[in-house]
C-alpha cells in the first residue's frame, strides 16, 4: 500500500486505528472452539466488526507461531481474509544478515502479502535493507517501545543522545516516508516531540493505548503531522471486549469508541 | 540440555561445532525434490552424517518461515529427528515485550522442544526473562554480529564503552552461565577479549566461520574458557559441499575438516 492510499483511507474513515490480532485461543469465546479453526473464525468475526472503523489490523505473530504450524495455516487465511484496501502489519520483529532478512521479507511480502513487517534495529543496515526492496511494502523499524524493559538500551545516552535517536536518524536514511515506519510506545509519549524533529513525515506505530495504559491526547499532540502520521493500535481492550458470543458487537464498541476520540484529533 | 551436559558432549566429541541447517529448497539436491518433504528429507541426511561431529544443529527459523505452514511442519520433524543428547538452536532473532515473548519460548522450547532460542537485546530485561522461565532451556542474546551492519549500533560509543559491551554487562545479570549465551560474530575476533572480561564464563555462539571468512584459530585463542566456552556455528560450508548424491557424505568431509582442527585447540 502507497502512504497516499493509507492517507486517502483515515481521512475517508476518520481513524487511524489499528487493530491488534494477537488472538489467543486460551482467551476467545468458548463456542468458537467447536469451528474448524477457532483463532481464525475470531479474527473473521473481529474484522468484520470492525473493518469500517479500523484503517489497519496488525496480527502479532508469536501468537501464530505458539500454534506450530496450524497457527501458521490461520495466520494465512487471517491476511487473506483483511480487505485489499486495510493496511496490514505483520508484527514479528525480524532482522538478521542480509539473505536471511530476504527470506523474512518473501514470508511475509510474498507468501502472505502483508503490507508490512515490524523490524527490529540491533543488526543494523543490511538487516533492515532487504525488506525495503518490495514495492509499496513498509518496514516498521522498533524504536522506543512501550514496555518497561524498553529503557534497558533504547535511551543509554550514545554521543549525545539516546539511542533511540540514533536508530531513527541513521536508519532514515535506509528508506524514506514511503517505506518506513517507526514503532513508539505510547507509555513516552512525552519523548514525541524529540522523535518528531528526527524524523517529522515519517508514519509512526503507536500500541500501548488501552491494557498498556499510554494517553491517546498526548500522542496526538506530540505526534501528529499533516499526513496524520500515527498508526495507533489497541489490542487486548478491543478483542477481548466480551469473551462470550457478543465478542465481535463488543469489539465494534470499543473500537467505535476510539475511533470517535481520532476523529475530533484528526 | 546443562551445561555440563553440554561440555561432556564437546570433550567426548573433541568438537564445538554446531551445524547450521540453512536449509533452502533452491539449494538441495534436485533429487530429493521428488520425496514427501525435501527440506526435511535434506536435514535427516545431514544429521545422519554429521552426528558424531557436531555438538549443536541449528536451524535458521526464515529458511522454515519462508515455506509458510508446510516449512513450519519441516522444522518440526527436524527437532524431533535430532538426537536427544545433541544442543539444539532455534536461531530466530525473536524478542518481543513480555507476555508476547513468553508465546515465543513456548513455541520454541514447548512446542518443539528446542535447548536454545536466539534472541535481540532492543527491548530490554523483560523481552528476555521468559525464555529464562523454562528449565534447562537457553537464550543465545545477540551481542555482537557478523554482518556488516553490525557496525551500525552496536559499536556506539554509551558511556564511556560500546553498546554491545553494555548489552552484555546489563543482561548477563537476568540470567547466569547455566541460561544464557550470547552471539559473537566470528569475523570479530578482535573484540573477544574485552568480551571475555565482561562475562568470562558464558558459552559464545560464533557464527561467521567459513562463508562469512572467520578465523577459528583467532576464535579459539580469545575466546575459549575452561569449559571451552564456544559453539563454532558454520552452516553454507557444510551442509552446501555438493549439490549432487553425495551432498551428505560431502557434508561430512567438511564437518570432519573443522572437528580436526578444532580438536587440535581442546
Amino acid at each position: 500500500m502507497t502512504r497516499d492510499a493509507l492517507f486517502q483511507q483515515i481521512k475517508a474513515k476518520k481513524s487511524f486505528l489499528c487493530v491488534g490480532l494477537d488472538t489467543d485461543i486460551n482467551k476467545i469465546p468458548k463456542h468458537l472452539l467447536d469451528s474448524e479453526d477457532p483463532v481464525f473464525e475470531f479474527n473473521k468475526q473481529i474484522i468484520d466488526s470492525t473493518k469500517d472503523l479500523a484503517v489497519a489490523y496488525k496480527p502479532n505473530i508469536a501468537f501464530y507461531e505458539a500454534m506450530g504450524a496450524k497457527g501458521w495455516t490461520s495466520l494465512e487465511k487471517t491476511v487473506n481474509y483483511i480487505p485489499e484496501d486495510i493496511f496490514t502489519i505483520a508484527d514479528a520483529k525480524r532482522g538478521d544478515i542480509g539473505n536471511t532478512s530476504s527470506l523474512y521479507a518473501r514470508a511475509f511480502f510474498e507468501n502472505m502479502n502483508f503490507d508490512s513487517v515490524t523490524v527490529a534495529p540491533y543488526m543494523g543496515s543490511d538487516s533492515v535493507k532487504p525488506f525495503l526492496e518490495f514495492e509499496n511494502k513498509w518496514v516498521i523499524l522498533l524504536g522506543v517501545t512501550s514496555n518497561e524493559g524498553g529503557k534497558d538500551f533504547q535511551f543509554l545516552e550514545t554521543e549525545g543522545k539516546p539511542l533511540y535517536q540514533h536508530v531513527m536518524a541513521k536508519s532514515s536514511t535506509w528508506g524514506n516516508t514511503d517505506n518506513m515506519m517507526y514503532v513508539v510506545g505510547a507509555t513516552r509519549p512525552e519523548y514525541l516531540q524529540n522523535i518528531r524533529k528526527i524524523i517529522p513525515d515519517h508514519f509512526l506505530l503507536v500500541p500501548g493505548i488501552g491494557a498498556q495504559g499510554g494517553d491517546l491526547e498526548a500522542v496526538c499532540k506530540h505526534g501528529m503531522n499533516d499526513h496524520c502520521g500515527l498508526l495507533i493500535n489497541s489490542s487486548r481492550g478491543i478483542i477481548y471486549a466480551s469473551q462470550e458470543r457478543d465478542f465481535a458487537e463488543r469489539a465494534r464498541v470499543e473500537a467505535m469508541k476510539v475511533q470517535q476520540q481520532m476523529k475530533v484529533f484528526l
